[in-house]
């Protein structure tokens, strides 16, 4: 699970309180048992309140992952737009990009876990929204890895499919990482980013 | 979901005839509503059984769980393997053991995700001895690269967290393959063999 800090961190533009912590008990919730298998009744209790008090926040539970997957993809989203523009060359915004994304997969990876896993329980509309927002976190990526390739950095002959495996080796890191594990997420950051570097091609010892 | 060619062919160890079918609807049901959302009544009724012929070959619903994560991680153990030993050079076995394991996440992507997202729900025993499954799968890819280090073919500073992300990549296809999608499974597994051999820094276009 992700520590109190992490949570409250993560979820602060949840207002008011008692939707913060509706949030909080259902990413639980639906890391412990799965979406389908956890009922609002239980979210409410784990939360502390009434059914009926949580229905003033949220009229589905289907709401409740909506509104989970929707913070979760905006903090991913701006996490690697703001390191993809630290960094004077290619790969060093690809380094910083790979880092970035990589901690906050370990750091947050019980609300990765949910929203990464639970992506087929959201409705048509929503999933459609949340689909867009993927798209831009690739085209962040992919566009970082265009830039080296123009200015002769990198070498890399299959640039979407390079993305693809690039963001997957990062979400990845929220299914195995463990908190009391012997990596730390800045340890598995640093080692990814020199990884992803070779996998594009970049040369020399990491310019990270 | 896998198609049914492939669902045959990975149980067919199975016998008899019944449990095998209750195997397959339970990956089915597991896939698409998680482990602690079905009942052994939803597994009966998709094989057509009732609940009382379904306890005949299992006592409990984990019971069926551990029977598939125990065949999926032989199937995958042996797969890597078998392509560990095929080709002359470490690069060569490397690339072979990648597009195999890669392969094998596409083909039986939904299988695969009841096994690894479902792992937690496992008994203590019956996970520990699936745990040593999946320790000796790392070991086959840590031991491919270790001798390529030796060899001098591959330049590698960090073997164990080299050999976490070689397969976290190829596990993570299960997660995010379409069988509607753009690229096939063998497709898949051509470009992951050279993205894993510039991982290792094993030089130029690939051996594979």
């Amino acid at each position: 699970m992700d520590t109190e800090a992490q949570q409250s961190e993560q979820w602060a533009d949840v207002t008011p309180d008692a939707a913060r912590r509706l949030v909080i008990a259902a990413v639980d919730a639906f890391a412990e048992r799965g979406y389908h298998a956890t009922t609002t009744r239980d979210i409410a209790g784990r939360a502390g309140m009434s059914p009926a008090a949580l229905y003033i926040h949220y009229k589905t539970k289907e709401e409740l992952l909506y509104r989970i997957s929707g913070v979760g993809h905006r903090l991913a989203l701006d996490i690697v737009r703001r390191a993809a523009s630290t960094g004077a060359t290619p790969a060093e915004r690809l380094a910083s990009a790979v880092r970035s994304f990589v901690r906050w997969h370990a750091e947050h990876h019980t609300t990765a876990r949910v929203v990464q896993y639970e992506l087929g329980a959201l409705s048509a509309e929503h999933y459609a929204e949340i689909a867009a927002r993927r798209r831009e976190i690739d085209g962040t990526v992919r566009s970082i890895i265009e830039d080296g390739v123009r200015a002769g950095d990198f070498a890399v002959p299959d640039v979407p499919g390079t993305t693809l495996a690039v963001l997957s080796l990062c979400i990845d890191v929220a299914r195995w990482f463990n908190a009391e594990g012997r990596r730390t997420p800045e340890e598995i950051g640093a080692l990814y980013a020199d990884l992803v570097l070779r996998m594009v091609g970049a040369p020399g010892p990491a310019a990270a």
